[in-house]
């Protein structure tokens, strides 16, 4: 492949002098857009075949088209095609090696599209692909907790608020938690996906063109449900990537979520759950300690996420329409956060189907903190008829007496509770113990086992549709 | 309204010493959570409904609460209700009023709830109300940019890539451009309100409740489509906040993007439109400036926007479940965003109906810069039967030629552009001016006043389902 | 005063129509800027006082200036002062009342000067004015650290890497590291102090004035070291802005830190610390629990302060010289920035200097996990000459033999540390006691009670001359 | 160099199995911190140096360490060193093939010092060592607009507010408003090197150590002012990059209005400036075209910047102390905003020393747009005596009548003028050429040419010492 043949000189003769190195540097996109080379070839191919079947450029010609393109599919997948930076980006890239390969007949592929359709065209096509993807791996981690919900659905552990022990749940309750996030992530995902599937192939510069082309048979022929609309929309549009790392984000921050919680439950003081040795790692100085540097890293990756999604609305802040060049910063934000979000899910997927729950210490836990006051203050209302707010005067009594004397609130003695209200009768000690307090909460949606196992089901069927 | 009755009584006798006023200042939020007051009403009012209708309190007590609310609305209202920083928020400002008002009975109203889910669902609530008046504001919008596209579906003006004349297209094209922004944005909201639309009420403080609760009734009472599934989710979630400013930053973006394009058209140099005095403003010390003030402020309170999103993204990043008080700083990023995507969309809606088109200005810049060079190009290929890129090289040499003699494309002589390429004939001269350019466009979303026309009877039928 | 007459009549008569509701909603600053009204009036004070000098306008006039804006500002702190929306910022409200109250002199006092660099010099003043209470907020925060580690330089907790316990420092040391963060900030708040220093008062509109003004008794006057170089600049410039933004939000960052820390030290399962009532709330449902809401906002609202930052970035990127109106942007962000950042330290200076600390949990959590494994290695290559990587070998296999007989490093017998290296003596265990861990860390920055009492004498130095 | 020697065996025979292959993904930073490994590497010179000096390694091993690390050196610079994922990170791949090359010796390195500060002190090292490049990449920059400013001290251009003319000013002085800026930016540059002059060798993990190390000592041999005074904070603290990163947002916000001006300019509307060719690009389908892409570029460019702030304030947000894994994140946010900022700059400075200034376009868009209506105002308060708001309304009128007129202020006749006001006079059209109003304005700071040469004469005394 000729380095003379430079980018610059396929502009036309405009140009006298050569770009200089810092030029180079900051223009040139080969160095990231490479990754977009499939894309390219495969919106080429739609577009040469749908040139030829219009009567735009002759079947000989297209077919000489066709056979060199994948030969240059074949050439970057066996790692023998030589990247020019000179040649700027993976369009100018393929177009040039092509033209080495089948002669004058390259030229006659760029007949109706510009550099402006065909990135938009291979950048949607990737995002499109990565967010099939992100749904993938998406359902593979809600997989991995519905089994940890069942197979967990009656272990007691405390929830939390406040990071305090506030009642009893049961940890396949809190697993589900994160199911119905990552659910409504994977939703998100999808509608994205329904979004961004138009084909701006054919929007040309930015005006359309004068070509009978047909819209219609290369969005289809590339799998877009349709064309875009609007030819300056189409090559000045990026929501497609902003929604990318908007969905990203939110599903970032709810891994965040979890990492943070193995982050603190693996602590001795805590010691709910203790990771495999695959997630975890030791220290060069201090042999006994088993660090969770896997979660930690997924909380830190959502920063950069976040960052990313920062990055590109603030390039795409106050741009006139239609294409200009700072939008050529979009894909490795894009790039980069696809990869960062995959190795998050795919970390917090190995993570949470090895790690093993420390279901003694749950329990313990859960039990401390007289967690289970509300039910003594519910049993006040519902048994004794006092209004809730009253209830919840004596229950506080409740719980001073029972700090006060180093004890649970299920081991004061009936004279105690009766001191504090008459109606009071053995039938409270029901209430106030861990199970059965996450028994009683039946409510739709709640931590009672029964009902966890119930939404178990539910989300395995959607599961099945999604 | 007795300032005695402090919240931190409320929460029963363990403090002993009053919060400090930093404590206040730091944790109070009815300064701000005040504007749920509405959701809070109607959420109570559903919520002792169907406590009665369960025969969890009795029915004489819900009606008392029943009025007891009725007449809070009114004072709160009437601008008659004293709220009280000591009483913290919303939730507790009712309720201790309710409790002034009707007595003992107040205080069953807090059965089988917690503030919680209280305040998810008052959020809840107030965050659909606001998504369903943005949806109505982009219509709006687009329903003033689809008039002007028809108004101007066949004026020329100058298409720009990276701010240089690229090739003619027509400003009706041009606003459907945005036509499109502004129709993913509310597509983007009405996917939000379809995720969000699910009662968090009956979650209680995170377990669910052992009361026989109707969590499906309440959902069904305050308009939503259905109850949430997860009482830890329900109150943990602030995925609806998070998405709510997603889709209000992709929106500002493109707001941003049309605020840039109104101040650099208003500017001597282009003078491509005239704002209204509505929308601009003088200077105190240069009489005769006309200042593209409103455009400027939409431009900038993109970033405003995208600071709320960042703010809570960051707030939200490594919080463990299930409630944490962190979560209380999302409701001012929301308010505030939603209240600037607001007047943002409104300012955008009125400067587009006003703004004055200068359309001689327009076609003088349309036929500047060699914009038809394209033309010549794609003629060449079509025409004369060469390859693309040596079009491409034909062309740019008829440019540098024009250049040199300092005329258009269109004022070459047949004699200098034959030897370029002796192939050209006086038909050449049918696709070099402006308007015939631009007719030319035809494909699918091309900038064709026909094609123009076709799109705005699309999207006006697509608008009045929306 | 005269609601007739607006600001848009000052501008002279072009405006025909009045300036719509939404325009002066998008628009008018005074909402948010009449806290710059003391600035504003100090700069107009200054301004005149300078123009009477210089034989600009007459001595008469501007004592009738003078008198008129000493009555402005005691109408405003009176709170008689009628503040008007339709005179748009502080700058007009003020001018206004003066025409007012003295007459035609009032319109002497713009002479020389603009809106441009009056809302440079009155949000300057602010900034400086801010930053130094931010400054004596931080020093008051070190010293409550200073006192804390002073009565706590022995007291023995983990240290901890990956929340995980490390090795045992003391609490005292684990202050002093906080004490270093906010010194930090204090040095980054006085570089921002001396680098705002300039006044832009005279700059104009942007051009500087043919008027025989003298900058720099203005900005002696206000206190300023020097004036700016360049008007266009001084009128542009918001870099003390952004600043103050990046200061505040490492600053916070920090705040956000102990944050986390104060909420996991007081969950039940670390119980290293006790916020006092003042800091910390109940909870409606469940009476037992003691929430650490204060350390919960100040943790969330580092997301606040990130979010003004990148508001504020991102507003000023990508504007042309000199002032767009974006930049009325910039104080509402600023405003809420500093009052935010105010009240976390305030809310930290109060919660450490309160919070009671359980010594007994810290010491018990310090000695368990084999936390002394790193004295041990380093023993071996003291005392027996191994190379610390074959220490930390041996060191591994005797923490898995303590593991697997379920005691502490310490008290496993001599013969088993024996078998695993017979170089070892009774003396090693000397070193594997918390207290003496602690104490034999001497090295200049260690752990070591004496080192942590030398640290602290030098930031007393250190802080009665910052 | 042995692949079996993986990092994992160097934490001992804790970890029956190796680590998996996302394990190795995400937790690997030898893909980016190897541009550490001059820092590295010196960092261990000085700190065998130091043990060997303080009598803790014999001066025999210390020879043959130094030797290895120099061998390892030539190796990394030769591009034969082999880097191995499985070492993880630079640190333990230089540690292992040390080992490989001396044997036990390698083994004394890491005594009384731990990968936490080890990493510390690599990274400050790199940070004070960019910061430094930066101060001088902005000292050519400025120097690059000195010159501009020089050669253009009288080019007489619009002054921009609101990007409408607002008064005349000298290209000269636009310049010297980035001369400010970029010199500010120099400053905190300046700053942020002197906070991060400490050396964290010698915190260890975190609490010190008990080996005698004499950390003055490396601090100077490493070329710190001294060491870091709280082994704590030596690895936890990240200041150094926040700042780091904090101070490019800002100066690439400089960056990015020059970008955006220079985009602006470069319209054939505009038409201020020329590109030179090596800093513009053609279009694949216009050949007539050439497009601004560096200057778009480096204004996008700033998005990434702020997004690896944003990124790196997220990630530290709510660490707990001392070092958590999360910190590894902060390497790939810097070094790609130093090497995005370094390219910025290369950028600018060679597009501000080419690029052709249009003088007559410029003067052109001075004269219009009644851009002395300023000047005329000042005449009437200065020369008839009227107070400022009156010649306001005056001259409000006179712009009113010139723009009904079609023509410019300095066109109208001395009788409308005067029917205008009566005290106007002939002297009146000396101030209303655009010449004469830019060299009446010579208060300090001001555009008069006068001023704007002394400006520079301070700024060349200032560079050369800065």
């Amino acid at each position: 492949m000729s380095e003379k043949k430079a980018s610059n000189e396929m502009w036309g003769g405009r140009f006298a002098s050569g770009p200089a190195a810092i030029m180079e540097a900051i223009n040139a996109s080969i160095g990231f857009d490479k990754k977009l080379y499939a894309q390219d070839i495969a919106g080429s191919l739609a577009h040469s075949e749908m040139l030829a079947e219009q009567g735009i450029i002759a079947k000989a010609d297209q077919e000489k088209i066709a056979h060199g393109l994948n030969t240059i599919l074949s050439e970057i997948e066996a790692g023998t095609f030589v990247f020019s930076t000179k040649l700027e980006d993976i369009h100018m890239n393929v177009e040039s090696r092509l033209a080495e390969l089948i002669g004058p007949a390259a030229g006659r592929l760029h007949t109706a599209r510009s550099r402006n359709d065909q990135v938009a065209v291979d950048f949607r096509l990737w995002t499109k692909n990565e967010l099939t993807r992100t749904a993938e791996a998406l359902k593979g981690l809600i997989a991995a907790f519905l089994d940890k919900a069942e197979a967990h659905a009656a272990t007691v552990m405390p929830g939390f608020t406040h990071l305090q022990t506030a009642q009893p749940v049961t940890f396949g309750h809190h697993c589900m938690a994160y199911v119905e996030m990552f659910g409504r992530d994977l939703s998100r995902v999808r509608d994205a996906i329904e979004r961004l599937d138009e084909s701006p192939l054919g929007a040309a510069a930015l005006a359309g063109t004068g070509f009978p082309i047909d819209r219609h048979r290369t969005a289809s022929a590339l799998g877009f449900r349709e064309p875009t609309r609007n030819s300056i929309d189409s090559v000045s549009d990026r929501d497609y990537a902003l929604e990318f790392l908007s969905v990203a984000a939110i599903c970032a921050t709810h891994l965040s979520r979890l990492a943070e919680e193995i982050v603190i439950w693996s602590t001795p003081q805590f010691a709910f759950v203790r990771l495999s040795d695959q997630f975890s790692t030791g220290s060069s100085i201090m042999p006994q300690k088993k660090n969770p540097d896997a979660a930690e890293l997924v909380r830190a990756k959502t920063g950069r996420i976040n960052g990313h999604l920062v990055g590109l609305l603030t390039v795409m802040k106050g741009l006139p329409l239609a294409y200009s060049k700072d939008m050529q910063e979009d894909k490795e934000a894009v790039f980069d956060a696809a990869e960062t979000l995959d190795l998050m899910i795919a970390a917090m997927t190995g993570m949470v189907g090895d790690m093993t729950i420390n279901t003694d210490a749950m329990k313990r836990a859960a039990g401390s903190g007289f967690s289970t006051a509300t039910d003594l203050a519910d049993w006040l209302v519902r048994e004794a008829g006092l209004p809730f707010r009253e209830a919840h005067h004596v229950t506080g009594r409740a719980v001073a007496m029972a700090e006060a004397q180093k004890k649970g609130l299920e081991k004061l003695s009936i004279e105690d509770l009766r001191s504090l209200n008459p109606a009071i009768t053995e039938d409270v000690y029901s209430v106030l113990s861990v199970n059965n307090s996450v028994k009683s909460r039946k409510s739709f949606g709640g931590t009672a086992p029964a009902e966890v196992k119930r939404q178990i089901r539910y989300w395995r069927k959607r599961l099945a549709k999604a």
